[in-house]
């Protein structure tokens, strides 16, 4: 189980089993991490439904925070509001190569599956993960992609694995980290899960709780004089059954989560949002002329607007706690959240480990 | 002299002289207040420039947050990024004839200078302040916009006056507030200046320096159950030589100011960004086929960042400081932070008042 | 009943009884038109349901294909998908008034049902009408607003009526045209509906059918050197299950109808699409957490593609072929294109007239 | 020297020597085609500068008409309006091997000049082959890339070459096409060219100079019935100095061009613009705090409005004039449209071979 990282305010939610993305059915993470030498990077999956997703596809919706970045995969997810391939995330050097064996494996098992695939959106993130990582040897390959999604689990590791192997957030040691909500109204029980691979901001501007920590470390370790070149991913999943519109509006409140942890969206990092619901999903075999899907009222959104804040909030807490301390290629010692808990304070009582 | 609202921390911004706006040269604000029986709105004007705008254009951006509003002459900013008219704020239902009467003002005036004008984007922008004002009166006359215009100055009022004498911001008194940024780099000296109409938010969610400070006074007042239904207009203004997509970034920042204080940026909450820099003016009569401007080098566009979310954090607080208690039509005490400020604790001992 | 006036291409879909956007049910159109010395403008009114369409919502989309424009309403429509106005058309500097006037009928009207209005988001278009119209006099008042609702009916009349009173497309007399298109498939019939305010484009790049016949006429009349400075507004309705979505994708279409009649689009034309269903109309009182909407499957979707080419294409066409020559305010002769039917040639063998 | 294909209409722009996009000085195109069995793909590549474009970036733009693709590289061009790779073309299912090997040639070129580069956005647009391409097979390899940028010249050809081989458009054979327009004003020359990789609509639609050629043809050939597929990307470069706004206004131009031809832009068709200027490159040693950039005045920019719109409507007529008849994988004839030059009338005399 893990610690509650937030000082749970009134009126907030209650998070799911596994306070992860997985909380949502159907969704399930892996990782495949690289951990040699000067490479320490690797992939992470998320997989969005336990049927195939091309054949199934989901409601989508994607938001840009700030688009200096290379993921591939938003524009169609843009026009047609639905997902259809599996997401991954890498470095930044490494989203072709991992958007071609993501492209060779969907085809593969749509094929074992009696799937013609013609034309398929793959989606695939990044982070640019060079101070840990060299990232010109682009050390991802086919098999790491492959790896990532056979590994994939309800309950996967959190922190320095896979694409967060070697991100770095907040001038500490980031990397994968997931978290999740319940929403009970009215009678029905609603899950948002939330996963990010955080690497973005500067020190100096971390605030947890409202406390100004990153500035009190500052003070104890050797100043970071390197400039933030960071970026977020952003994954977001749901079975409430939200339209493409709606979501997209969910995922928008992405960015107060954030700007709760002190970040002003720094200018090169590249900030995006892309997000599913589970539900209404559509049969490519259905080739009806109307049909019907269910949606929610728009006047109960504020229950997923205010969920998203906390989710996006904890889950890049948790992409902190979870990793360890680490090099980069350049000798500096990248510290751990984990070694200034001590300082923290927290109002509410919830322990941190 | 206003107080410091905000700790400042290390790396920030020192502000403008006034704290305001008008800390950019040229820029000009105005208020006509509307106080009778149930009729407690108003129309305020920025005046961004001591020429005529329309005949002298300036680069301007837009940034919807949530568009749940009725601004006027989003759409044309948009495409051509210049403004050529005031900024006017007000009511909901006044934007319409304010609007008019901002047409019908810059006629005449330009007439008289000898501009013809056959066709002018004017900009409206607008709070719903229907708890304190009995909004369907529609009190706003032409008369008012004119007064505003006359009215507007350098040390303007903030808190209750003008389009924000009825407003509501995190359950307190609300209305305007304004703030400004001093960014020195490489010998050059830009301002950066903020003011809001503030009218969004819930109390409980209300965070200021990091205290949850909403969730205190809650504990102290009566429980109000009112639903949300907010927005928040922001206007900025620089001197830098920032393009219209460069200014843009800078505008998506304050969302990140208002997130600071704890907003969710809610369903029912127009968020509207508009900005202009008063660099590299057009003059309608220039004809020459290819002009030349500056314009900032984007590796320093993160100070800019900074300062926005500042800006517009600081902004909003002024807002609710400046503010006092106020009566609901419904006869609730709308309470002003004022009341409130022995709650607050500041680490970097700054006083509030 | 009005001529065809586009070749009926194979596969083209026949149009309604009135070939009017009022074929789509519960839609009516009234026009108020001002016609005395240098005043020749207009309101006209499209109601797009027999209900309170404040209480009864409609799913909506909004698409601007160049922005050089002042229409009003179209954020919230773009942000929650959703009308809930009648969408009323003027000239450009009338737009404020016209919104106040809207405001105010929706308010009455409501109040005498039982409904209460503290925001509503109005929507009102303009076209610059002032080579024909002295647009500074804002000749427009609250009455005409009123009498084009009051005059609201099925079989409206087109060409230089209400808000085309005054406008000029292609160099020719421009003014109110519409359209539509019968959809059947699957066993279901749906209807495309068009209504234009045509104001855009020059004499020399109409093209019609294919025929160059701007340069044709060009060279009978006298040279006309004014600038380009045009707009048109496009409306759409349908009564097929469209998502916003889906609607904002067909609303994309109309600049292919526009420029199979040679526009290029031009930078000073405010070009604006607004499109509704109504199929899913909310009610507001409906507080169901989730609710069950119908919508298109995308599979069949460039049916309404190709409809809406040709019915925006067509609208305009009437439009020109409904209004008569008229006199510009400096003296020129405005032709109407009746005058030159006897040039086109039609390969389909439909008559124009 | 190529024909003239349309009929050159008053006051339209002459072309350039080439009337290709290498019209505008410092462009290249290249071509590796792949050519045996079942595999008949290939890789386009346009070199925008005969600098290190990493090094000295160009100021650039897109715009998604129509979002069904996979395109790689939009959204941070979108962000920052600037291109820093070349822009490389393929089938759709090798999207992402060729962003590996275009990051992969840029490191490596990169190094060689001493820029390390840790970050860089390749941009890839595709079209779907499937019909004369096996694409499952992804044909298309590193060497490929970089054999089309080995082959990089002014005067490439067109036609059913690189990724261009196995197209179809307007159910012809498609391909690679190219032409550009010389802009004479006020004593300055620019030159905008345009590159088109054709793949897009229905034979039924295809419209010539206003004659329905598609319908002719399809009278005369086996009807096909195969559901259409397609996309377009087209990719602009011009001299003057716009700024990325401007050009994004210009772009969205293509669509017209498109219409012309008879395109209802269809919903599963990719049709994506993207473009940039030459002048103005902005080197990334510069860290100048502001930069002065030329800029045209907006007055001018119709005149790159019309010769975009003519530019992308010959530069698809081009594709089709320049490729051979072919066969589908299914064993279908696939036409080539000089099979039917003797049906078209061309009213300006100039003739297509």
């Amino acid at each position: 189980m893990k610690p509650d990282c937030l000082s749970v305010k009134q009126n907030s939610f209650p998070h799911g089993r596994l306070n992860k993305i997985t909380d949502v059915k159907g969704v399930l993470v892996g990782h495949s991490t690289i951990d040699k030498e000067n490479s320490k990077t690797g992939v992470t999956v998320i997989m969005p439904s336990d049927k195939n997703i091309f054949a199934h596809k989901l409601t989508a919706a994607v938001h840009v925070i700030n688009g200096y970045g290379k993921t591939s995969g938003l524009m169609q997810i843009e026009e047609l509001g639905i997902l259809e391939s599996p997401i991954a995330l890498t470095n930044t050097l490494n989203v072709g190569l991992v958007q071609d064996a993501l492209i060779g494996y969907m085809l593969e098992k749509s094929a074992e599956e009696g799937i013609e695939i013609k034309s398929i959106n793959t989606v695939v993130g990044e982070c640019n993960d060079s101070r840990i990582n060299d990232i010109s040897k682009r050390a991802c390959k086919e098999s790491n992609l492959l790896e990532a999604i056979r590994d994939a689990e309800s309950d996967f590791a959190e922190g320095a694995v896979g694409a967060g192997r070697g991100t770095i957030c907040h001038g500490l040691k980031g990397g994968i980290g997931s978290s999740s909500r319940i929403i009970d109204v009215n009678g029905h029980s609603f899950t948002l899960g939330v996963l990010v691979q955080s690497n973005y901001g500067k020190l100096e501007e971390l605030n947890i709780n409202g406390q100004d920590i990153g500035a009190e470390i500052e003070k104890l370790i050797q100043k970071d004089e390197t400039a933030e070149t960071g970026s977020i991913m952003i994954i977001a999943a749901t079975d409430a059954p939200l339209s493409s519109r709606q979501l997209k509006r969910v995922l928008k409140r992405s960015q107060n989560g954030l700007a709760r942890l002190g970040s002003i969206t720094g200018s090169g990092s590249g900030e995006v949002v892309i997000g599913f619901s589970t539900a209404n999903a559509v049969n490519i075999k259905d080739d009806s002329l109307v049909r019907t899907a269910s949606e929610l009222n728009e006047n109960y959104i504020n229950l997923f607007f205010k969920a998203m804040c906390e989710a996006v909030e904890e889950a890049v807490l948790h992409s902190l706690l979870a990793s360890d301390e680490d090099t980069a290629l350049d000798g500096k010692k990248i510290h751990s959240l984990k070694e200034f808990t001590n300082l923290l304070k927290n109002p509410s009582g919830h322990g941190l480990l």
